[in-house]
């Protein structure tokens, strides 16, 4: 099954780390390499990958910096959430032919214990690739940032930043689906805007246009009640200006400051915190696995009765990894940036 | 009653807001003037204040802004935390020599609704200013931000800016007693530190002497769990750092920041919040009243049995009132700062 697989002479590939980037990663810190099949071991499985995710928090494993997940290292294949199918078994619990949902992205093929491995049932008319995104990681840290961290309720107004990306655009539609007063997004470009708009964020702005402050009290003239915040800096400063008393800040991410070289003067607003009594709680999705069966549920339902649609930016070949990276970085994905393998 | 207490021709003085400031106030921003006596209506209490509160969220009052209380209008007494006796009584529910809290401080004579006091049975051994401090809303505030906001745990490592004022003094105080592993202050002067070490903090330090970020290091080189801020700015840019993961910070004012012109460029590194998963919240101790008998039963206790120490910082006569809340703000006071009336 193995030697069929490889076809004979191919040597599976994957993405390594060359070199650490100072600022914003570069092609040239990535290397595509061809590395020997590895055997299984007793309780492994060998994967041959489908699709795999790109994602802002692993410019954050680029740097040599101890956090939530451990650094890459130089050298090393890079990894992050795949899906792709059991090619060779040594688990009772998988069998060739078996989907599987893993760790170990940047690879043709992934070769992993069992118990890293989630089984999952393909859904007919999705593609495979939404087990990375609206039925997977993607809608889970939407649905824990908005329910569980910022916690949503009926009748709130929702500012959501990086709106037309991956989290963003899920975040928004189930604060439409629960009932929000209003959601306004903000995103990089004309087309995002109108993207917002069409899948039904009730207000949108294109954050190069003019501060941010400005256009988000335009869009959200009576204040907003919650923040869903993809981005930091000027958007944070901007929300925590339009935040009402009581107000909720999810902290899910901040690409403003992934690659900046100089730390950000922004929020420098943030001591309206204690006036405002508001709540800011930053997380990450990794924790709050025991929600996965609720979004699924949720989600799944939507999905069927066709009130929520989701995009995806698929751009194929393992070689094209880095540049479909370095693109979600520069924001050219509108919804969950994917790779086909 | 009235016409004895008033002495005859002796008109009851307050003290009006003459000039907002900007950035720090100055005695000119005040004026001492003298009002005629209020008759009482059906309903109301005249009330002789003993002693009145100045505290830093008062700076914030005098700017024209609506926040969480209204702003102090020009020409209009200033008001806040008061203790005194009934002089005179149109209430069913006070009888002149009660002892009564109300909200109408800064000035010698205070005509009230009598729903808007709370009795009070004065407490051999303390003064009548304890109502204002250690048995009010100072200890309230440090209460709540400590259990409540920052949701301290036995075993926690605590920060707490400001320790030597009234509400970090007794944060830090109940944290001790709760158990918690290390609790470190930062004060303004070498004597407020050695004051901090007396009264059982593990370390503190001066945040004059070098900067916060790096001393903050050195007296908690295993990182802190939670952070009560009473300053902001710079201060809690240091705590954002030395938080582990999971860190909770209780937002309870920014004096660094209140007589500021220009808005603070820190913390700058607030995207951390998300790796660590922090969580940072402002409150506003008049949300918490349902708090105060929890708090009251817990630092009585500790009083009696002599296991919590407090100081007031006192200043004779209302016509020194501006004077004090400068000095307060300057940080000249340790613990609660207090004028006699």
């Amino acid at each position: 099954m193995h030697a069929n697989y490889l076809g004979g002479s191919t040597m599976p590939r994957q993405i390594v780390l060359a070199a650490r980037p100072s600022g914003w990663p570069a092609p040239d810190n990535f290397t595509l390499v061809e590395a020997d099949s590895q055997p299984l071991e007793e309780g492994q499985i060998r994967v041959r990958n489908q699709f795999m995710s790109v994602d802002p928090y692993m410019r954050g494993r680029m740097n040599d910096v101890e956090s939530y997940v451990p650094p890459f290292q130089i050298g090393q294949p890079l990894d992050g959430g795949a899906v792709g199918e059991v090619v060779e078994s040594r688990s009772d619990a998988f069998s060739p032919g078996d989907l599987v949902l893993h760790g170990l992205g940047w690879r043709d093929e992934a070769v992993l214990d069992a118990a890293r491995a989630r089984k999952v049932a393909p859904i007919e008319g999705l593609p495979n690739s939404a087990f990375l995104a609206v039925l997977g990681m993607t809608s889970l840290t939407a649905y824990v940032g908005l329910l569980d961290m910022a916690s949503f309720k009926e009748g709130d107004a929702v500012f959501i930043s990086g709106a037309a990306g991956a989290v963003g655009s899920i975040a928004g539609q189930i604060a439409k689906l629960k009932g929000a007063s209003r959601v306004v997004g903000s995103a990089g470009s004309a087309e995002k805007v109108e993207y917002l708009r069409s899948i039904g964020f009730d207000a949108a702005f294109n954050y190069k246009d003019a501060p941010v402050a400005e256009q988000l009290k335009d869009a959200a003239p009576d204040g907003i009640d919650v923040y869903f915040d993809n981005v930091g800096a000027d958007h944070l400063e901007a929300a925590i200006g339009s935040l009402r008393n009581f107000g909720r800040v999810a902290m899910c991410g901040a690409i403003a400051v992934y690659n900046a070289t100089e730390p950000p003067a922004a929020p420098r607003n943030l001591a309206l915190a204690v006036g405002k009594r508001l709540t800011l709680r930053g997380f990450i999705v990794t924790d709050h696995m025991d929600r996965m069966t609720a979004m699924v549920t949720e989600i799944s339902e939507w999905l069927r009765e066709g009130k929520l649609s989701y995009q995806e930016t698929v751009v194929d070949g393992l070689e094209n990894a880095p540049e479909a990276f370095l693109g979600m970085l520069r924001g050219e994905n509108t919804g969950k940036m994917i790779v086909r393998l």
